[in-house]
């Protein structure tokens, strides 16, 4: 058998999302999305974030949670490629690979020290559900980590799927108006689970405390209710 | 007690770097130095790899395997800072983090069959030394991982912290021209630990199967043996 490691789980995310369904596929591309750090108590050390204000982006290695005994196969389909082709798990993101170690570059808003929970960090753009465990924080090295250049393979070639995305004022009135645009932008990255393409079928997607019902037709997303 | 989580060792590194001496300090640095990545039997399925190709970038997501029982500290020295300024070890890519997990990103020079060891990777940039155990291999997406406009605190700072470097051609004719450039840019980088400042002193460097000795004054590095 192989050589296994153990890690710990040092934070955990606190944000709106509170369901898989929605969550954005990749890390930055939703920027407003605000999400919480905060530290599980061993790790809750203030020093341990010294001079981490000084950097723009962060890096964030967490675990998916979801997954967790469903082990892995080879290949997988990615959404993002209509759900019916397959790729090299190694080629993807996907979560279900031999580690389930996800990877999220995020933009640190904030460095914040609370009476109750220590010292937490504040960022924006993490593709993260509610509750995520949190196994490492790295600072985002410009001079290493950007290469604007780098060839993304098939995952570039369907980045420009959007859908158009119509909410009527009488729903849209029950979302505070500053979580307004992060839903917006949520909708048009299309939550849908892509491997079906049924214009009469009504979709559900957690967001905040809410539960926002849509249908998607010809690229429209039309919001149906939000409860 | 914290919660912990179990990763296996999917691959390990093969490449030129014996000691962790020399070792760049942060991946993609020295583009010349290429590694094999060789999965462990269990991982060993050419098809995890369908797609990888389409990439020009990859993530590396490691153990650090040389500091395993040292446990953590609040705050770190980073070398780059010359040893004596303490930052929180969040701000920093230290090894000496709760999680000794490192990342990387490296260009996929290629992919290719051994018929020993099954689909190896090709890739250069990579800062591990020999024998590093991989927790996972991800694509390397422009869209979402590269922030050319990130802000890179203290460690954007100093980069600019390079040494000339001088080796005497009798030396250097006893490494094979093609990894000259390699070794060259090793030394340019700086291998010594920072904390010391001391002209005299004769440092040694593992390179390949040789060991490189040499000492640094008023910004020159001086190769005065290689066997």
């Amino acid at each position: 058998m192989n050589k296994t490691v153990s890690h710990c789980l040092i934070a955990h995310i606190e944000n709106d999302f509170s369901g898989k369904f929605g969550i954005p596929r990749q890390s930055g591309l939703i920027d407003d999305l605000t999400s919480l750090i905060v530290f599980e108590k061993e790790y809750r050390v203030k020093e341990a974030l010294r001079g981490i204000e000084g950097f723009s982006h962060l890096w964030l290695l967490w675990q998916f949670s979801e997954n967790k005994d469903q082990g892995w196969h080879p290949t997988v389909r990615p959404p993002r490629l209509g759900g019916n082709r397959r790729v090299g798990v190694f080629a993807t993101r996907s979560p279900f690979r031999p580690n389930a170690i996800g990877l999220s570059s995020v933009k640190l808003i904030g460095v914040e020290n609370t009476p109750d929970r220590g010292t937490v960090l504040l960022v924006r753009g993490a593709d993260l559900m509610n509750g995520t465990p949190i196994l490492d924080i790295k600072p985002y090295l410009p001079f290493t980590d950007a290469h604007p250049d780098a060839v993304g393979g098939f995952a570039e070639a369907v980045l420009g799927d959007r859908l158009s995305v119509e909410i009527p004022p009488a729903w849209e009135q029950k979302i505070p108006p500053e979580k307004r645009k992060a839903l917006r932008k949520m909708l048009t990255n299309d939550p849908r689970p892509s491997y079906q393409e049924d214009a009469t079928r009504i979709y559900k997607m957690s967001f905040s405390t809410y539960t926002v019902s849509f249908r998607v037709e010809n690229g429209i997303l039309t919001v149906t209710e939000i409860q």
